[in-house]
């Protein structure tokens, strides 16, 4: 292991070099447009899967792009980890906020700026190069390890849900290992064990049938946006608190020790609230901002639209006008069930004056790892090990759907080994990387192989 | 004079291919990218007044649009009448709900449908027609007669008030004769005697200085969405009132007189509620619909955007959130006085984690007009005559700001001679107008001029 080490350490810089043609590839899933992009980009998975000695590898077609699966079964005995990640990345506009093209790699004090250099490449990289490492220097690994990266993360999901579904056997293992979150702080080695789920709405508002002059009909009717504004101000209370019925009957509360890990965090409000420029933050009260982001339900219009939208005045009562509403759902909450409550509760405050017509864009459950494990343990332990530091228990805001998916289907603990940061401007421009997160990713997951070996 | 509306009768046909071209011209006053059409129509308008037989055609220059002028002075000792209206017409989105390009009028069932039809290139039309009718006869006119045509009514007159300030000389006169109003019903000549005002607001809410994930961040800062909506759902009580403190100081309440004259039009609020496909109507309670339309004020968001407003979802915490919102007024209310309860309002409404900018985008104070006028008489004759009914005196919910202006500056009252039909769909997709109104607005016109002669 320590060979593996050392190998990685001299490495280094090819890796680097490598992890830059990954980045060259513009594996934009979200855009027809670079359908080929997809599959060059996963045939240099692949190849990078082969070259680092896994076997097995190919790619398994789906109704979009292939998912790229290797896997090294050799360690009889021994458990086996599943390494998931996506070579897919967001698109790239608005272009021209961009210092750099950003399917031209640059570095710049120690950061490696590019679309995908956090999300998802240069954190999956990672664990490809810490299998190399093992085997450039033992010729073998400590377990078993299957690696499935897929091509559509960005986009939903969906063909590897599929997939998943009907492929347990292949993807069958002991531990699921993720590098898809971010560190807490720079230097602060951090395992996540919760994901907040999603329920997405959308609610358009129909009054009259047409668009009408607000001058010759303003007071008769009424006004689709003013309604929708009292329907979305009737959403929450004073506090904070969402008003949909049953909307928190299954959540419950935080442990003591819970909250007493989220208090050593330190967590500074100021800080936070100058970052974003407020002057004060807000949200549910009685809890912290930490509770709040982490451990409560939300409700937070995505967007709103009706009327005259363009600048200058047009004196017009709108036929409609739509909102987008999401709420993120923490553990007990069930997204159609939650979806049902809303729209149910909608209706009911909609007045006669208006139809009302409620979707359901998408949603998500709730993930929360039990901290009772000893794969996590194992990886608290090694990303301690590579950073330096102790490492610390977070939870985050956002869904990965698919964790729960490959927990549930594959009856595995997920390990969620972030190695980016809240500031590398993932989904915007400028995403980047820092190369020491890249390298000591490389080594957590050296330590984390190696750690585990003993725990089946 | 009899001369004047058999010559308008036989011309009908050449009188609406001339409106035609008016209404091909897409002056959008609103769009700076229309500016240059703004020229050719004002260009349009002054030869239309030159054919008609109008001396010293001038366009006068604005910061803005050009007004156009014309006159006829040579009827000595005889009264003047000025004539108003617009040559700019209002946006055409949603263009999809169009079934004719909207500067390509098409003419169906006896109605011709374009942008400006009715509102208001088809009713000032009709004068400028009838000036044509008796100089192409009679080669004179009974009266003195100026028009003054302006191309920034539908952004507030703002301009032409500026004008109308530094030359009352050159637009005194006796009375201002103005078509920019409706038809109680079809085919029922009516006479408007009272406009409410405007007071239009544009209000911006930032919350977090960029946008954010939903995610990442629900919970823990103000969406500047959802609080805009709190904001907009506090402007108006449950009964419809609106919550702006002193908004109804100098509001008087309607004479019994006046409440009679409401009730004998025998309104139908169940065809109204009908004829706008809503299951019932809404607005301020303890007033009847026609009260509520013609004397009482109101508040109205005329549009809203903010976030994501593409089809699908995406789980963006927006950084902000805008809203115009109108009120329209009624006698004792200011519009200036009103802007600044409004901006007072809602600064002291809006959370401390979110940055508020309110600018005031346009207004205009209310008009009511002495019923015990000569010239309203006249014109009560005239249109009677050309409709072959009864004139009815109604009131009107829209605003044209310049009335009040005009009969303050000018101290002259305004004759409200209306042409259109509320279901003409000004302001709409598939606006039109009826091409009998414009015959009989023709005729009114002719009979009006004739009428007034001998007033002075």
């Amino acid at each position: 292991m320590n060979s593996a080490i050392q190998y990685a350490k001299e490495n280094q810089e090819k890796y680097v070099n490598e992890l830059i043609e990954y980045l060259r590839i513009p594996s934009i899933s979200t855009l027809e447009s670079h359908k080929n992009d997809m599959l060059t980009c996963a045939n240099f998975v692949a190849d990078k899967l082969k070259t680092a000695g896994m076997t097995k590898v190919k790619l398994y077609k789906t109704k979009g792009n292939p998912l790229v699966y290797g896997e090294w079964m050799k360690a009889k005995g021994k458990p086996t980890i599943l390494i998931y990640g996506h070579y897919d990345v967001q698109p790239v506009d608005p272009i021209e906020l961009w210092d750099n093209n950003p399917f031209e790699p640059v570095i710049k004090d120690g950061k490696i700026f590019a679309r995908g250099a956090n999300d998802n490449k240069g954190q999956n990289f990672a664990h490809i190069k810490s299998v190399e490492a093992f085997f450039n220097t033992e010729r073998e690994l400590p377990v078993n390890v299957k690696f499935i990266i897929e091509g559509e993360e960005e986009v939903g999901s969906e063909n590897l849900s599929t997939f998943l579904a009907k492929n347990h056997d292949l993807l069958a293992c002991d531990a699921i290992l993720i590098s898809d979150t971010s560190l807490y702080a720079p230097n602060i080695p951090t395992l996540n064990y919760g994901l907040r789920g999603l329920t997405y709405m959308e609610v358009t508002l129909t009054g009259p049938n047409r668009d009408l002059h607000s001058g010759s009909f303003g007071g008769s009717v009424a006004n689709p946006i003013n309604e929708l504004a009292k329907i979305i101000a009737q959403l929450q209370d004073k506090n904070g608190k969402v008003t949909i019925p049953n909307f928190y009957k299954n959540v419950k509360p935080i442990t003591k020790k819970e909250k007493e890990n989220f208090e050593s965090l330190k967590f500074s409000d100021k800080k936070y609230a100058k970052e974003l420029d407020v002057k004060e933050l807000q949200g549910e009260k009685g809890y912290s901002t930490l509770e709040r982001l982490w451990t409560r339900p939300t409700l937070d219009c995505n967007g709103i639209f009706g009327g005259f939208t363009e600048k200058g005045a047009k004196t017009v009562l709108p036929s409609k006008a739509t909102a987008k509403i999401s709420m993120r759902l923490v553990p007990g909450q069930d997204p159609k069930e939650i979806a049902k409550e809303f729209t149910k509760f909608v209706k009911s405050i909609t007045p006669k004056s208006c139809k009302v017509e409620i979707t359901e864009l998408h949603g998500g459950k709730p993930v929360l790892i039990d901290l009772n494990n000893k794969y996590l343990e194992a990886a608290s332990k090694a990303t301690s090990k590579a950073f330096g530091k102790k490492t610390v228990y977070t939870r985050e805001g956002g869904s990965i759907p698919i964790v729960l998916e490959f927990m549930e289907n594959l009856q595995a603990p997920a390990i969620l080994m972030g190695l980016g940061l809240d500031s590398d401007n993932i989904h915007s421009p400028n995403e980047h990387f820092h190369l020491n997160n890249f390298e000591r990713g490389i080594y957590s997951s050296i330590y984390f192989l190696d750690l585990v070996k003993d725990l089946k």
